[in-house]
């Protein structure tokens, strides 16, 4: 590879097109905006698939709480307006990463649905898929698992402004996907999006 | 590739590790972090050099100016504080994008040494290899080329805190290169990061 890039290198200003980095990588970059209560699974399901199509040779990404609210968002708190720019900054990112040409998933409860129609109209104006897969699962059966015991917490009201308790979720009215993890395993659920990006050619080069 | 992803699919729980990532693309995830003046060549030599990258098979992508500040940093204006936030946010976007395998190259003014070093912080705790690009330009050819006219503006005082005139720059102490624009034109400058890359072996499958 290194002889490749001494010997045949051609030299060009300007921008590199995006379908040319789509074809290097055999697919077409995408956002893939899981979304849900507070552990509904979403990132068991966004890891799984990330997995999957990595070690089917497809260049994956997950954009989740631990790499984005450690980091790009640690100055950002709870608040509906902290909580807004979250969504708005996550949305760009995703957009930036899908423009790279990777398959990008974002796993955050991300609860308005106006912040998701943001993140879907950036996508969107720059001829970017955005696939909004909602992730259903009962606030019972999130509650039940809860294995951070966050659920705990906030109805021992030690946690404010949580999701499905003392914040409002607002379901996706038309989402790409939706996955019931009544009827679906994390397995599942992730095959369930496979199958999605497969059918619509996300997968293929360009 | 459908039907592969369909047939020897693995299912997995967890993190993909980065270096699965690494392995596909045949190279190592890195941050070449370009500053310098106002007009002193950073972004030429940055397109310059992505093109070179994925002409020779290798995933590149460049963050600057317009797909930064007219996205997620554009709630930040000029003051100190705001470049600093600016350039913060884009240290942590670029250890995404060097953590995902990509050869990131961000194309930013940057003028103070401690935002810099903060960047590479962050990346050097991460594991990450960050390439300071100092792209040295005397600010009389930069105000000479000045194609935006954005030096006249400010010596006309119709642009306030614009670096080298009313703002201060403040050069690297230690850059990992210096690329001297009076004696390299931009594909030299390109080329000289090319062979940065290749002898510190970025470029090959780890």
């Amino acid at each position: 590879m290194t002889k490749q890039v001494a010997t045949n290198i051609t030299w060009h200003h300007g921008h590199v097109d995006r379908q040319d980095r789509n074809r290097l990588l055999g697919q077409r970059g995408a956002t893939i905006w899981f979304t849900g209560l507070p552990s509904s699974g979403k990132s068991t399901i966004a890891f799984t698939l990330e997995h999957a199509l990595v070690e089917s040779g497809h260049l994956s990404y997950v954009l989740d709480g631990d790499n984005i609210r450690h980091g790009l968002n640690k100055n950002l708190g709870f608040t509906p307006e902290d909580r807004n720019e979250n969504i708005r900054r996550i949305g760009e990112v995703a957009k930036l990463f899908a423009d790279c040409g990777v398959l990008t998933c974002t796993s955050f409860i991300s609860p308005y649905r106006a912040d998701r129609d943001q993140a879907r109209k950036l996508h969107e104006a720059a001829g970017l898929p955005f696939i909004e897969v909602y992730v259903k699962t009962p606030i019972e059966l999130c509650e039940q698992r809860d294995p951070k015991g966050l659920y705990k917490k906030a109805r021992a009201g030690q946690l404010a402004e949580f999701t499905g308790v003392s914040a409002p979720y607002e379901e996706p009215l038309k989402p790409e996907l939706v996955l019931d993890t009544t009827e679906l395993d994390p397995r599942q659920a992730a095959e369930a999006v496979l199958t999605y990006l497969k059918a619509n050619g996300l997968l293929d080069k360009p």
